[in-house]
């Protein structure tokens, strides 16, 4: 994507789901059919071992050849942000140095996440960190998974970083998010990015530059017009396409833990006969029963 | 430590803490200096890489050299435990195959700690795992770090996983704990081990095997004590002991983060000579302000 | 106001905080004045003696008189809606009754806030007192507060009970809070009113009725203005008064604990020369620190 | 019981459940029943009106009903504890002057629990109302149902009020437990109370004064033998006595939801020929199922 240094994230940036067709071993077939996919859906970036991308449960070995297939596929043809997380700092250092070289345009950190850091030692962390790492650097608010929640106050500190670029939270907490907003508005060409897919219209509608919507892996259109119409203050579009947001979502709740989510995607992808729905340890993929649920969901919304 | 089947622990084993000159090199004289003191004073065994080893926070390079130059260090004298906890199902087997070339006694192991997985996913994962593991397997509870409480039934049904030999909870519900202590009593040679030193006494009264005592790594004998007092049933000494112990974790309530417990603990131990106060990021070793509260509460315990 | 089986919430309802002279007397003046001002300002209805109008805090008598003094005031000019939320069956009941008797419109009900309810315990709940009750019933979801986060099936299946006529969201859950609306828009008449101010104007755009905006005690004309904008899906005009919004938001964390929000509203209404500040037990009214705080926010939307 | 100034409360102080017959009728030859029940079982005092006896779930006239029936069975063989939290400050003084009546020997208060409060806001309510109150006080720690944590150091600032002669703590943290013990241990006269009976014998057998068990509704005896044994440090007959204990509990996990331990109780009771097993709203009696759980637990423990 040539110039870091001005590297402006908006639109949709799906969480790229990561296709394996063992624990070791992952489906590049089906990982190069879904950067396709995704593309020609419109989508303006690509997120790469994100929550959404299993990164965490990937080995080291793994998650190199992850960025490096999807880096070669995307050729440069939209931004590739990695992520970065680890409670090891020297682990995420590592990681970034191979993103660099691999071609991608940013590293995507959420704090460690075995520790809970307060907030004055997650703030020295990243200024520690922030130096070491090759590329732009977005932030990334993950408080259910990392048990810390990022304060607007350090934000708009750590937002004096000089590679830090854009936030990503996927709180779910819009209170809160407008408030990063209220302060952020004011940092030119720093981008706020929205979690969760419901509410990336209303994010958008109040000045945000997009979001990182996980249901973007299997529809991406959809969330591309969503994008635009929020990005257009057209408030009659958005209603008709978040109703279809809502009905595509009961992908998700068609198992009974935290897991529901990315497995209902895997499980939509490999219905839509993109890739593999394998997933990495501790989870596995869905049984004959919820993907029959999966499969009424992709046919009410006419995917299948 | 000889034929693996027939390891039972038992007694004070303290956790560990790593000593580091700086984030990417151990203070291996430190570390065997750690390891000399605490088998002075009579523990049972060692944990490596625990939360209090700060593991998580560790480079895979690093985890290894750590149970190699303990291991080295400790020559079979008692059991050595090496914690493999990782949210990467491989790394946790390749540290696994690291610690029992090393040497090492046995493995901990953590639900993986940023998904949290569901009671049956756990459950699953672990009899995947398992059978991987070249040792024997030591199963840790510790929801407030891993999102994922382990139930009792899971424990149970865990049980008959078939080199699982011992549970450590440090989730400090004791109430749960007489539920683990009352469904694991009929299970042979099962070990269970109570994390928080401050129920050590209490849980051994109960019948529980030992406990993992952080503080055990700046006073090992207090511990021991504390241990053989409560495994004889004298409740009077128990007392005496107990109120030292009250005494010693005010070390840990120095400063105002999650952290402080650690961070408290590698200031005594470099007040005391054995080892650095370095920390592993995203932490830092405590100001002078602290260090001079930490002073006083080994001065008040009479350790200097 | 006529037929109550008419009733059909919607428009901004001020949650009216409850002018105090001391612990057992209501300032009735400033109640009446607190009425006016935002009847004035174009409020389309009130609610006594929730949250913000510390009703829990209350004594029974002088729950009365405030719905006996505050409807006497309203003279049916707006819907007057009265809290009944309390862990007693009973005492909900006969408060409901008075309401009735003193001209009240709908009365609002939490799940009962010390035990807390499992869903189909709730259900049953509100099955057996509905009926019990002489006025529309309005259910108010305050998890934070109640332990009880109302599910969207409960929701669904309370709508069917015949007197409940709407449904206020407290939670700050914004995707949950479109699942509600996605799931109730099929039932006609039924109101969904948000709760936190900060969401009045998106939760409107995609399609609630209204909200129950605690800084409309301050500021009516502001949340009417931002709810008709929201009503018209006028954009430009919602980004510039939700500015506004977000500056008098800076009322409530003037103090350090929950009570900040609703000492904020009565500090800044007694610097508005409308009511008394004082707060019933365990509050008490900010001191002179907070009330300089007050003062620049009030100052700085030039509402002084 | 005489002279107030010299209540030490010691020993099991059961927290009686309300017999009731229906939502507003007490069932008073029940409440006889039980009453001699629990005093014939050895008990060393009575705790009216508390959670298990679903205080906050009766009417103001049901409160005071039974708090007089119950004083008048039990002519002061053993102290009379009576709950008096509520929401708002004036109901509690009307109930304590109505206990004080009665002959009561002792009020019980937890935090107003509804706004939760901080610890700066529950000090200055406690030192508000203790000198309100025509009875020595318990302060009373309920975390899961008052959304508030007594801190160490809040009891202890709390223990300097003048009628303030006891601390209930409920909230299941054993650690904590320990800590307040030491902080308390110098204050003549203070008894520290342990609530949930799993923890009743080590929080004896470390220096507590007794315990408000529940389940010597149920089975007085068995807890005034364990306490006995606590206090002579007796660990072996503990471990005996505790087996029961962890036997009977089952009773309060044949539900689902938080109710499951009061409902659990009351059906025991009604199988025991001793009270009815009606329960006020939000909840509801058991149905056969549960109650054929409960009578084979009793069973199993030889009371039926």
């Amino acid at each position: 994507m040539g110039n870091n240094s001005k590297l402006v994230l908006k639109g949709v940036i799906p969480p790229l789901v990561t296709p394996l067709l063992s624990e070791n071993r992952i489906d590049r077939v089906g990982l190069e059919r879904l950067v396709e996919h995704v593309i020609d859906g419109g989508v303006h970036g690509l997120f790469l071992l994100g929550t959404t991308g299993e990164g965490p449960s990937l080995s080291a070995k793994l998650k190199r050849e992850v960025v490096n297939y999807a880096c070669n596929a995307v050729k440069s043809r939209v931004p590739v942000l990695v992520g970065i997380s680890d409670t090891s700092f020297e682990e995420s250092i590592l990681l970034a140095k191979h993103a660099a070289e691999c071609g991608a345009d940013a590293v995507v950190l959420a704090p460690p996440y075995y520790f809970p850091s307060g907030q004055p030692e997650l703030l020295e962390y990243l200024r520690h960190i922030a130096p070491k790492l090759p590329l732009p650097l977005v932030l990334y608010n993950m408080p259910a998974f990392t048990k810390v929640d990022i304060e607007v106050d350090t934000l708009r500190r750590a937002s004096e970083i000089n590679n830090l670029i854009a936030f990503k939270d996927s709180s779910g907490n819009m209170i809160r998010f407008h408030e990063y907003m209220t302060a952020m508005c004011y940092v030119p060409d720093f981008s706020l990015l929205m979690g969760p897919e419901e509410l990336l219209a209303e994010a958008v509608l109040f000045g945000a530059s997009g979001g990182v919507a996980g249901g973007a892996n299997i529809w991406p259109e959809l969330f591309v017009s969503l994008y635009d119409a929020a990005n257009a203050g057209d408030v009659c579009n958005i209603r008709l396409l978040q109703e279809k947001v809502f009905k595509l979502r009961k992908v998700y709740s068609c198992g009974r833990f935290a897991s529901s989510g990315i497995k209902g995607i895997k499980s939509a992808l490999a219905l839509l006969d993109i890739c593999s729905d394998f997933m990495a340890e501790p989870f596995h993929a869905f049984h004959l029963t919820e993907r029959k649920k999966i499969k009424a969901v992709l046919s009410d919304v006419k995917l299948i």
